[in-house]
């Protein structure tokens, strides 16, 4: 994994200076984030819903692909923490100029920005920043991964925690299921990391053989390419979303087949444990990947997970603005 | 009007729980609704425009179909209110992943939206999100509907009723026209609505006979189809815009032709009340409903409604944000 | 020059009214405008990156013609004075329901609207609209020109003499060179202007006889083809960006040969004065106007440039707020 060598999100103290990927994230870190998340899930409760800790930082949503969903969810964070938020969607942008992205970093940085919430169609693009403005000494302006390519989507993976934590309280004892495209799911690699970090003893991967990668059992994983054996007494099923690109490729017959063979139905859902919870990252393709029945369901947990999804990013950019590298 | 069936606009206690349409708003509400925009109406004057009332809350601008005219001034109100103004442009995001329409709305509700100004190319649209929040119990979360198909545009209707108080104190003794394309307009019917709620006792509608719809006697209009007949000594002048897309379609033979009949001059006007004001939503097209003398001239209120409909919008949301479900 | 005529920029009293060009602006408005520039400078390495100067006043950057870039210089720059900041993409916008640009604006206007920024392809648009303000006795609302055509960038250009005076202090023993496609550059004519205003006793103008406009002389300009002899002895390097458009036109032959005649290398460099700075309004065209050895040299100050612009877009925001018509 050449991208973990010289990893730039921990300073020289071990620091979180930026938040790139869980992978190799120490377990403390992990628990730092959670536990000021935990911090700030009251106050979207309350009447003004805002605190002052970013007051007059400058955040920049750098989103270099299309994703409204995960823009609003970092907007709203940084808005209830104060901050002053500028959107940026680089297709339009100067990147049809010509510029070279580090051009157009280095350009926003001396604009004194304080953080820049990144998404990229490229694997690998956050770190480039991140390493860039380490580099070139400016060591106080944070980046944060919001979705590189297929590698890593880090605040997903730290709500997903959050969320497990909240409902089952204790990691060690826990069997979680993660069901779908693991292939080309990032929210799937940071999962799998932070599971393992924070001592899940059984994490399970569920799909067909044409999206499940290779060396998942190095990464310490069950692999089951049958969901009903899969399923049989887990505590958590983290449903994955099926790309629409991929039901009509090579690797998958059809969403109908797909739905027969790895939707989670209600009868699916009583293999697991009762108490079993069921997230999904969303957007949700219902008939597909899911029943609507256990989407809206009892045991669904997937509408808290944007709850805390606020809390979590709140926690992350209220950390990172207060380390100084 | 199956719409009007179980309206979800009103809490049991009878006050403003959504603003979805004027049909059937009582007069009471209206009257608040005004009394409050005029309170706000000097706070734009002022050297800060800023209110406290909303400060915290989230405002989210969920256009389904592009305004940007209609979607600045909810921003501005919004933002005059100290409310932190989320912009979605939907078709662009995440209903092009096949998320349904309450699944986003969900989903925003659980990022602890406080209210979704929802513009929506389908006629009901609002209700739907409305009765959803009101069904799932959160009746916190509130809905102003900013145009939906050819159903409602309640706050337009609403600023149009301001400006008219404004000029004539009175409604009980005015005779009103409107003047246009009715069949095709949101703007119509709403202030169609709230002139009979208000107590106005002669409310004529002008138009080529394929731009009226049937039964506007029922609704206590008069109908005609001689713009100088129907102008004759009118109090007030509401102007509809004539959609581009009209112009060259089976309704009408030419922009030219419409002008001739429909177009308001100087000399149509002068068979108005002396006093007459006229109205107009905007934009407007100079030279097919109205000539530019009109526009521009002294009895033209058309830039004050402007102005008034940030107060009205203010006042809205600011009700809004102060009722629980 | 037609535009000059009855410039609407300064009122009576010789305030500066609307920031719309360089061109005719007293060097006392100009020192006025760097001066404050300066004490602004200072607030962008704060913890809190705010002052209250503009709170609760609104700010609509009104975009003809995308320009990520330059918005966002706006954007910040109002932010950080503590205006509402509304974005507007006129392209998509009311324009393509047909509305003329003088109705958008009365509109907006009507909306209390406080400033406009406004970038448009068409030189004199932004007179246009101060003018159209002026007279329409709306003397409170402030024009700035961010960009017009090929005419006039004045903030660009302001920016550009912060930057001077910032590294050489005094203008008056100054030799400065302007190089490129000075014919299209909105920049070089406002930097033409300013470093004239300000007293530089040579400035010279390099570029292929395609890109340079005839009557520079007039201008009191010296123009040179050969770009050693014109870097001879200068303290100041303008670099201009070579257009993607003009690359394969009729104008040059290509960027390769333009980079040969042209491009400034450390070579080239070692022509100037040994502390020469290097300047460029950015993007750059590495390897085509300008080689990365430079751009990233010693003597660059491309970067404090951007960070200088948002202190001398904070100061013209904030002195024309403080200004009554």
């Amino acid at each position: 994994m050449p991208i973990l060598h010289n990893n730039p999100q921990l300073n020289k103290n071990g620091e979180l200076q930026h938040l790139l990927t869980i992978e190799g994230l120490p377990k403390s870190i992990i628990n730092h984030i959670l536990d000021t998340a935990s911090s700030f899930a009251g106050i979207s409760d309350r009447e003004v819903k805002k605190v002052p800790l970013m007051r007059g930082k400058s955040v920049f949503n750098l989103f270099f692909e299309n994703s409204t969903r995960t823009r609003t969810t970092f907007e709203i964070a940084a808005k209830r923490l104060s901050a002053d938020v500028i959107n940026l969607n680089i297709q339009a942008s100067s990147t049809t100029k010509g510029e070279s992205l580090l051009d157009t970093i280095d350009n926003l940085a001396a604009m004194h920005a304080d953080m820049f919430v990144v998404r990229h169609a490229q694997s690998g693009a956050p770190y480039l920043i991140a390493r860039h403005l380490n580099e070139s000494g400016q060591k106080d302006i944070h980046v944060v991964n919001a979705g590189d390519g297929r590698h890593a989507h880090p605040t997903q993976g730290l709500l997903d925690m959050y969320t497990i934590r909240h409902y089952k309280q204790d990691f060690t004892n826990l069997r979680v299921a993660i069901v779908g495209d693991i292939l080309h799911s990032r929210v799937a690699r940071s999962d799998i990391h932070a599971l393992t970090t924070l001592g899940v003893p059984e994490v399970r991967a569920i799909g067909p053989q044409t999206l499940l990668p290779s060396g998942l059992e190095h990464m310490g994983v069950r692999v089951f390419n049958n969901m009903d054996e899969g399923l049989k007494d887990v505590d958590v099923i983290i449903m994955l979303r099926l790309q629409n690109e991929r039901m009509s490729g090579a690797l998958l017959p059809s969403a109908q087949e797909y739905f027969k063979s790895y939707g989670l139905t209600p009868e699916r859902l009583a293999l697991a444990h009762p108490d079993a919870i069921v997230m999904h990252p969303g957007p949700m393709n219902r008939g597909v990947e899911i029943d609507s029945a256990v989407a809206d369901g009892r045991q669904a947990v997937i509408l808290p997970q944007v709850t805390f999804g606020i809390a979590v990013r709140m926690a992350v950019m209220s950390i990172l603005a207060g380390t100084h590298g």
